[in-house]
């Protein structure tokens, strides 16, 4: 028989990720080593208290299903560390626990967009921001981030792209894949701007603990009328190194955690139940866990940053926050898509080309620094010899 | 601000099984004592061998994403066990690994329906099936199964319910929430016609294993020429007392599970890394654990089948599967929604109005034996006591 799929999924393309991480496990298949900067998977193990934690509870019989909001206590604690550390005012009643920031996003976007609804999004982007307003019938709109102007955006341009059908606006800072920051400026124009055109501002705050300059991170949820407006997504796997225990978390009015329930109880109906009593731990239990991590992510952003300086033909900015140098290759005599090929394919060092996160990443390699330094000092070197070597082999 | 949410979820009300337990919930903290016969929830931790497998995956760092699709060596052991005991031709490559069933239903939907289609579904039925259908402006259409016709369903009147618009139809065997099974008689006529009509077929196997009858469970994708059309759902759930562990599968054509990755890759990534491990060995490493629960449930299935044949104004069927039993309140003075809540207050037992069910579930209560037998004891002498009052009370 051939099925018939739904017209959604046309809209779906394979993560671009996923691609080059397929490829290089095919080639460790056939033997080769790779140097794996293609995933924003961080090396480390989970922190030890975290992991005694989840193990405790599934001895302790932690094995059931919890409120499809989330444990109460979990949600708690979220919402204490967002009240006391990014200064949103919110309890626990604001806070819905999901299976990591992937379904905070899809629920979020799934209780939004109505058919022909727009949605600002940054261009570059992680794709599932343009995928599933697709999938929903919704138009993302891209808001250009360039180089040029150290990725923030240019805001008459910004405002130029509302619409009437326009119904919210993504940020996400620190930024997947150019490793920059919306600055305070940044913030409050694009909060001006949806208070003026009553928008909500979706704000994906994953990275928020990764942050490597003098400016901390600001939850846009934080200044003055915009807690009521702004949906806060933020998730345990990038600064707890908790990618595999899927736990993530939606901050927001009452109005849409009611709402979004809706979604969520149909979807996944809730996290697991000892990955939420882990996660509560990660919370309440840290001492300098994520701050070590952290001082090593510099350390490697530092050492990557200045090899990749030092290669002719390549430049990139000083990334402020996440894992992630967005590398400018326009300078090579082929385009990115090439290039991350040969690199692959003839020095096995994987990179995610920059169209992948959108037009604008065209010229850019996305490189993930959460790896370890070994990895990190042979991974570049090849990357040195590999484009020397495009320049004889083009 | 007023948001203005998608119209898709005015269609999702909040689970009518929930809210009961909401209320029981609530009536706990109040300081009373509730018979939980709500939640269709093992009672049982997860078995010892299984609880190991997790927490050692935990501590040997198995924390980290894992492939979409889920662990390879998972869906080949899920491959192995639906081939071998349920006769259906599948290898690793035919099984997407979801957070749940819920997860997968919801995924298997998405990717099939689309707006004004229509879908078969049993009245009475667990409301997910109902709900994602309208989530996704699709028709869930009912077809029903009536305690007159030992809960199989009329197929000419099955048959009328096609349109061209038709594209699947979903069976539920063993059933939530009447208990009962589809007899092979049943499978082979929906499977004629599910042929006859090129129809896909959504069977949900959940409670598979829990049977207690001499009429084992019979996966309709066994049957000749229907692993092609059959998209079949499970999980670890109920059979292996894993709730709170949130890991079902989907076992189907390969094109299937391409087109279900699509989604699942935006909606939650993957099912937790470690959990996936603990479900290797659920199915590998099992000796008596599965059986002596069945056995246990067997017993409390007697005891409570009994004991409410015995009250005047009730009565049920024995069920042959899961562990619900559809009590007919049919003889009572008031409705099922009327004694459910007055049981609830008066005697802090908790037991699902049909109607949350379907129309289909008027007159009936939907009681889970998954509690323990002391807990069963005390709940069926106060649901004795209440159906006595309620005639005096009315």
């Amino acid at each position: 028989m051939g099925v018939k799929f739904a017209k959604r999924i046309e809209n779906l393309v394979p993560s671009g990720i996923r691609r080059v991480n397929e490829r290089a496990l095919a080639l460790e298949r056939e033997g080769k080593k790779v140097c794996h900067f293609e995933l924003g998977r961080p090396d480390f193990d989970t922190p030890e208290y975290i992991k005694k934690a989840g193990i405790k509870a599934i001895e302790d019989g932690d094995v059931f299903y919890t409120s499809n909001f989330g444990k109460l206590n979990l949600r708690e604690a979220v919402a204490k560390y967002l009240s006391e550390k990014k200064h949103i005012p919110v309890a626990g009643e604001n806070i819905l626990i999901t299976v990591g920031l992937a379904e905070a996003i899809f629920d979020v976007l799934a209780v939004l967009l109505e058919e022909g609804d727009e949605i600002l999004v940054p261009d570059p982007v992680w794709m599932n921001y343009v995928n599933i307003p697709k999938l929903l019938g919704a138009k993302p709109i891209k808001y250009d981030l360039s180089e040029d102007n150290d990725y923030q955006p240019d805001m008459s341009a910004f405002e130029e792209r509302l619409t009437d059908r326009t119904k919210a606006v993504v940020i996400v800072s620190p930024h997947n894949p150019t490793g920059s920051m919306l600055s305070a400026d940044t913030l409050k124009r694009i909060a001006d701007i949806a208070k003026k055109h009553d928008l909500t501002v979706i704000s994906d705050e994953i990275y928020e603990r990764l942050t490597y300059g003098e400016n901390g991170h600001i939850s846009i949820a934080s200044l003055p009328d915009m807690a009521e407006r702004t949906v806060t997504l933020n998730g345990f796997s990038k600064a707890y190194s908790m990618t595999g225990w899927r736990i993530g978390y939606v901050a927001a009015s009452k109005e849409w955690i009611s709402a979004l329930n809706k979604i969520h109880q149909v979807n996944t109906t809730s996290a697991a139940s000892f990955t939420q009593t882990a996660a509560i731990e990660a919370l309440c239990g840290e001492n300098d866990e994520v701050e070590r991590m952290r001082e090593e992510y510099r350390i490697r952003r530092d050492y990557a940053v200045k090899s990749i300086n030092q290669i002719k033909g390549l430049s990139c900015k000083v990334p402020e926050g996440a894992f992630y140098i967005f590398i400018n290759v326009k300078a090579l005599p082929v385009s990115e898509e090439k290039f991350a090929e040969y690199l692959l394919e003839n020095y096995q060092v994987a990179m995610v080309p920059g169209t992948v996160f959108g037009e604008n990443g065209r010229g850019y390699l996305r490189m993930s620094f959460a790896s370890g330094i070994e990895e990190l000092k042979e991974g570049l070197s090849k990357l040195e010899r590999a484009a020397e070597k495009i320049f004889v082999d083009k």
